[in-house]
């Protein structure tokens, strides 16, 4: 049966290796979920793959497990960014949550000349990365990026990493992303407002921009990612 | 300059046309929002595109507004569907919210073997699809159906509406959704547990379902509707 509670631990797996538990997994596992000695957990470290473990000592303030079996092999995932203006903070954790959940590899917020935010919680954001591959069975865990500025990230960009620009002034529709694109990627989402006329004249000047449109409805920020994703995943990535 | 305030009421519009507003529209407009006589307001009914009007009485429990002229004609969507299994509250709100947004007419919640929602306030579910017209400019509302078992919505299902089914177990991934389906369509959401193996056998011996996977990751039921839509709207809808 596989083990119904799977943490991400910042740790080496393996045969027989030991794992030993922060204060805060150990709360969870021991106090919240009334967990002890002998129970089965499920390890990843987003390196290593899935290991079955067994917990050897349960305290209060922390615990160790023996890694038993690999239950899973590490995850490969399409090398795919998410690049997004932080909204309101629901909606920032939305969009970190489901495209950790869809195996994006790096997000990373950016701001705007229209973003309000100034600074986001870039260790809260990476827990809720951790928190959706922990609860989606995924292996690999999308690294939350500092907040930038977008013209900054623009200066310092691969150009070998094509964009994939989602642009609401554009009239052309989805169907720039049915195919011919790189497999190293990064989907760019605006803010509620959109971009300012410098920043779209910027990026439609790109060689390794693509521009594209998601309909002729306005979507949400947060509608706009998951569906930005979902093409780039289909017709790029590994949803073929 | 086009008005702040955008309301959805259940009355004609037209040129000169009057338009009574009800207690809550009363108290939204004049008591949270502080408007008074002489403001223009968006209204759209579904019907009649959108309308200009300016507010001619305001009272506390009620008003009325002129129509002025029409600021949008009547958009029409692709006819397009979605049955999903109700899952928790704030995620069910969201897949409604989300299938506002994106263009979908009518909203389809069915019981499945894996659901556990024997009901669900449809009359909420409906103000939430309202209200998403309202914040994302559309003029079109999609329309909540009540809940029903998915094997009485099968047996009554007109044939000529293809059904896109989202299939957890299965490995062929979303390509099938490419091209070649019926504009009159559905795409089918399980709850988070998936589909019985009944369920999965009854839907793939119908000629009007079509089965498609998104991809190797396993989504919450949310994340699938959205993408789904999305890749609908892509391949068959109005994103060409």
């Amino acid at each position: 049966m596989r083990p119904k509670i799977r943490l991400f631990v910042d740790q080496p797996l393996g045969a027989e290796q030991s794992v030993q538990l922060s204060r805060d997994h150990a709360h969870y596992l021991f106090g919240v979920m009334r967990q002890s000695v002998g129970v089965e957990v499920a390890l990843f470290n987003g390196i290593d793959g899935e290991w079955r473990a067994v917990v050897d000592e349960a305290g209060k303030r922390g615990g160790s497990l023996r890694c038993v079996a690999q239950s899973k092999t590490q995850d490969v995932v399409p090398d795919l960014w998410l690049l997004f203006a932080p909204i309101k903070k629901a909606r920032t954790d939305f969009i970190v949550e489901k495209a950790a959940e869809m195996g994006v590899r790096r997000i990373l917020p950016v701001q705007t000349e229209f973003t309000n935010a100034e600074r986001i919680r870039q260790d809260r954001l990476q827990a809720h990365a951790v928190e959706a591959a922990e609860q989606c069975g995924n292996t690999v865990v999308a690294e939350v990026a500092p907040l930038r500025r977008l013209d900054e990230v623009l200066r310092d960009w691969d150009p070998s990493r094509q964009i994939v620009f989602c642009d609401e002034a554009e009239a052309g529709g989805s169907s720039a992303l049915t195919g011919g694109l790189a497999t190293c990627g990064a989907v760019l989402i605006g803010p509620e407002g959109g971009f300012s006329d410098g920043e779209r004249a910027r990026l439609k000047a790109l060689d390794h921009v693509t521009t594209i449109s998601l309909g002729p409805r306005i979507l949400r920020a947060d509608t706009a990612a998951v569906a930005a994703l979902t093409l780039w995943q289909h017709g790029v990535g590994d949803w073929r």
